[in-house]
């Protein structure tokens, strides 16, 4: 079996991962949103909306519902759940700004430096259920340094579905254990394991705030666990 | 009708428009193979071998050959023409390091600073018909800072096929007015135009060498035409 020396990739989940959407989506919206909407409870919205997104892709996947990309699943989450939030009042533009906070997501304070480091040695990307401009914006607004992007839209299907982590490999014309998972999700890496994929895992527990539940540690004797990505471009040597 | 200030993404060609294909594969296979293969006529197997390259694709873009990747076509490119060249004897490994040679182009010595400017306010990718891994290998190597890579491959379909432009701007989010091509070839950009992007031209004289026969200027009104990168970026003000 092949060990962590055959990596070439390494592909990073995003949301929770590299970038921590809760704390960058409450502060957004309450900037932005306080005289327009004062009502507002942002913070429940935030976490109500992130707890209808593995959901709203679960339709996805078992077909009840066609492709659609994320930005749509979001638009219609958001729709659903504005008028619980002291949003009854919520006007389609500002919809959309919302939507796209989603793109202006800022990354937790180890991922640029790490990332930098794993560049000079392995490909790096995304494997991430977002779609490829909220990838491509979200990266250059927060200078992360990508080779290039994977997203679910590129395979029509959501993590964890196999078609993701075995199509980006492919498209990397690599093996499977020529490339590892990184996540700090152990469901994320159960899923790229059964692929073949290394799977590498970090803890985020301030993901979900006050209301995090799981993934504070590693559950499974993941190849690679690391304190954050300096900790796993140390591990790799870079 | 949309103007160059609309412009938030620029894709870029890339063999021959970014990267000097003849030069590179010319120095490093009489470099790698004056031992191996010391009858090789390594310019001839060049030049027949990028013409074989247009051909190759069209079989696919007119349905007689199902969707294959370009490693693929210049395996079986290079297959037909070795006896020809020299290469009576190439066996197998040796192939695969010159169809990997595709991969290890250098970039014109404008590319790395002229992308770099031009990141910094735009979006920018290569639409190249290489495959994602041949197009992830170059850009490593060479340094060329792309925000993510977009392949023939991720549509299953070559250029000129209007699949290609449009899924792009597709993919970005944006309408093909705010797209534009960049070029040093006048019938990619005849396409581009035909899909509402905008267009790029700069000449590359020396692409083909002694064989260069045409694209040495400008064929038609493009919406920009630069002396290289670095001019495209002056004209963009960055």
């Amino acid at each position: 079996m092949a060990g962590l020396a055959d990596v070439k990739a390494i592909l990073f989940d995003t949301f929770g991962t590299v970038v921590d959407w809760r704390s960058s989506l409450i502060a957004d919206f309450s900037a932005w949103g306080s005289v327009r909407y004062p009502g507002a409870d942002w913070a429940g919205l935030v976490d109500a909306w992130r707890g209808a997104y593995a959901p709203s892709m679960d339709a996805v996947r078992r077909g009840t519902r066609p492709w659609t990309m994320l930005d749509d699943l979001q638009r219609d989450s958001l729709r659903e759940l504005a008028p619980r939030f002291g949003l009854e009042t919520l006007a389609a533009d500002d919809a959309e700004y919302m939507i796209r906070g989603w793109h202006r997501l800022d990354p937790w304070p180890d991922c640029v430096a790490g990332l930098t480091r794993l560049k000079t040695r392995f490909v790096i990307a995304p494997l991430s259920n977002g779609n490829v401009a909220l990838l491509v914006n979200m990266a250059k607004r927060a200078g992360l340094p990508w080779d290039t992007i994977f997203a679910s839209e590129l395979f029509r299907h959501y993590k964890p579905d196999p078609e993701t982590y075995l199509g980006a490999a492919k498209l990397l014309g690599l093996a499977p254990g020529e490339v590892m998972m990184a996540a700090a999700h152990n469901h994320d890496l159960h899923a790229a394991r059964a692929c073949g994929l290394r799977t590498c895992f970090f803890a985020r527990p301030t993901e979900y705030g006050p209301l995090q539940k799981r993934d504070f540690a590693a559950e499974s004797d993941w190849d690679l666990v690391a304190v954050d990505i300096e900790g796993v471009a140390a591990r790799m040597g870079v």
